[in-house]
């Protein structure tokens, strides 16, 4: 059974299951837990692992057009020591901070391998489920795309302040709440587009035709590499860059976008179900290609 | 460093830190992290496995005598497979109808070891804290003590069902609302009652003096040990019970009996701080001896 199945057992009766945050009394509320064989490569920094695990939750609420009310971690090193908890700690405040909430405490374990569980809690009068999409509407997103697989090769390669840089993300915490009154369906990129445009077609009953072409790529990556294939693979499929990807109905594009504090960018249309997820442009300069449902997955 | 060292270190300027809960805009917030090697003992069901950590989170928030609102968890076991999975849910499902709130949903993962991250929020207009303990006030417990000892035993012993069935305790909630109005202090016993004490000593910057034969011992612990030693050992060290230890005016005591809807029982009183913790009665019929700070800990 794979993360997926699981998920999919679990939302069968929770409501708002399938969206980022649950949504319970006003509140939005979410869990993460990262742990270092899958989410920190060797080289995180302790004050990057607690922006990083933070913005993670806070990300969860930015999907839900939510406003932070605060943050906690339970932070669980292989051992405590001092010195990169208080990074930690330093990490989680200033990712707060960044957004405008708290980083307000936690809970301490050790464990065999780092592992880091987050939660944040926001307030949404109306939250945005990733279930509203009309077939019609506009797809966009915000920022650039690859940074995360950026920062991977970078560690790989031993550029380990570069790829730390990198690591620490802006929660789109701003973008999210500006976005809210006209998307009507939106989640942050945790798996990739290719996947993030998947869970919204199944959750909105939808289709989606993406311009590979549009999609804006971190200027990180391009430096890193050169052929399209690699970029296009690395940009679509990677994910964990916790951008948002929202649908909105066409007139409401020009607002959104002058609204959105980040670059928002058009980059495709949503259609019939039948038609599935599809690609067009990119580096085989497709005319409409499936784009598989392929992404970062726990297996 | 141990944990409760970092835990200083981390309380140092976090505002109610040292509380079982964080406290933000109205809301108490906690979050707990529970794994294998430490906290479920072989033969834990899963069921009991997501009854029991869900529980940990909303008995902090009733320790801050506060409403809860909802509860979220991130399971991580060696595997996803569907049974268990689905009798975590069911377990903290029916720990949260139990005590009027709702299990709202969670994240996936899977781990080297299980692992379990949960977090509840409440609401509170005036949550208690731990440091608001006075000398001449009355210290009082909820329920019986040495539950979790028991179960422990029950487990090495190998009469799993039994020590599944203890393991599932119920959460205060409750008697946390019922008693938040006249507690001038208040904490969870996750770490037994000496510890309890302890904390609440530093917080409040006052003593203690218990009598350690009011304590209530649970009967089963009762029914495992007859060595008074060995009773009085795990009902005041090994902790994890999830009972509630506040203090009160004494004028207060009537009223908190006859409002707190489980067993409250008076086991000591608040001393000044020069006293210390100390002890009279028990195995060795003590007159007044140093309770020592000692309960469970990550080393």
């Amino acid at each position: 059974m794979n993360e997926r199945d699981a998920l999919r057992l679990l939302a069968a009766d929770l409501p708002h299951a399938g969206d980022d945050c649950a949504v319970v009394d006003g509140l939005v509320l979410t869990i993460d837990m990262l742990h270092a064989s899958t989410d920190f490569p060797e080289g995180t920094t302790a004050y990057t692992v607690g922006w990083r695990s933070v913005g993670v939750s806070l990300s969860d609420v930015a999907a839900m057009g939510a406003e932070p009310i605060g943050a906690v971690a339970a932070y669980a090193p292989t051992a405590l020591e001092e010195e990169p908890l208080t990074a930690f700690v330093e990490g989680a405040r200033d990712v707060c901070e960044r957004v405008g909430t708290d980083y307000v405490g936690g809970d301490l374990d050790t464990h065999r391998e780092l592992t880091v569980t987050t939660t944040a809690v926001g307030r949404a009068d109306d939250p945005v489920p990733r279930s509203g999409a009309s077939p019609g509407e506009v797809v966009c997103v915000t920022g650039e795309w690859g940074r995360t697989a950026a920062a991977l090769e970078l560690f790989d390669a031993g550029d380990i302040e570069r790829a730390n840089d990198l690591f620490r993300f802006d929660p789109r915490i701003e973008a999210g709440r500006a976005l809210a009154p006209e998307a009507t369906a939106m989640m942050d990129s945790s798996d990739g587009l290719a996947r993030s445009l998947h869970q919204l077609a199944e959750a909105s009953g939808c289709g989606f035709r993406v311009d590979a072409d549009a999609l804006p790529v971190h200027s990180e990556l391009e430096e890193l590499f050169d052929d399209p294939e690699v970029l296009f693979e690395r940009a679509v499929h990677v994910g964990e860059d916790f951008e948002l990807v929202c649908t909105l109905p066409k007139s409401a594009l020009a607002a959104a976008r002058e609204d959105c504090p980040v670059p928002l960018t058009l980059v495709g249309r949503v259609t019939d179900p039948g038609e599935g997820v599809t690609v067009v442009g990119g580096p085989d300069d497709s005319t409409g290609r499936p784009l598989p449902d392929r992404g970062y997955t726990h297996e």
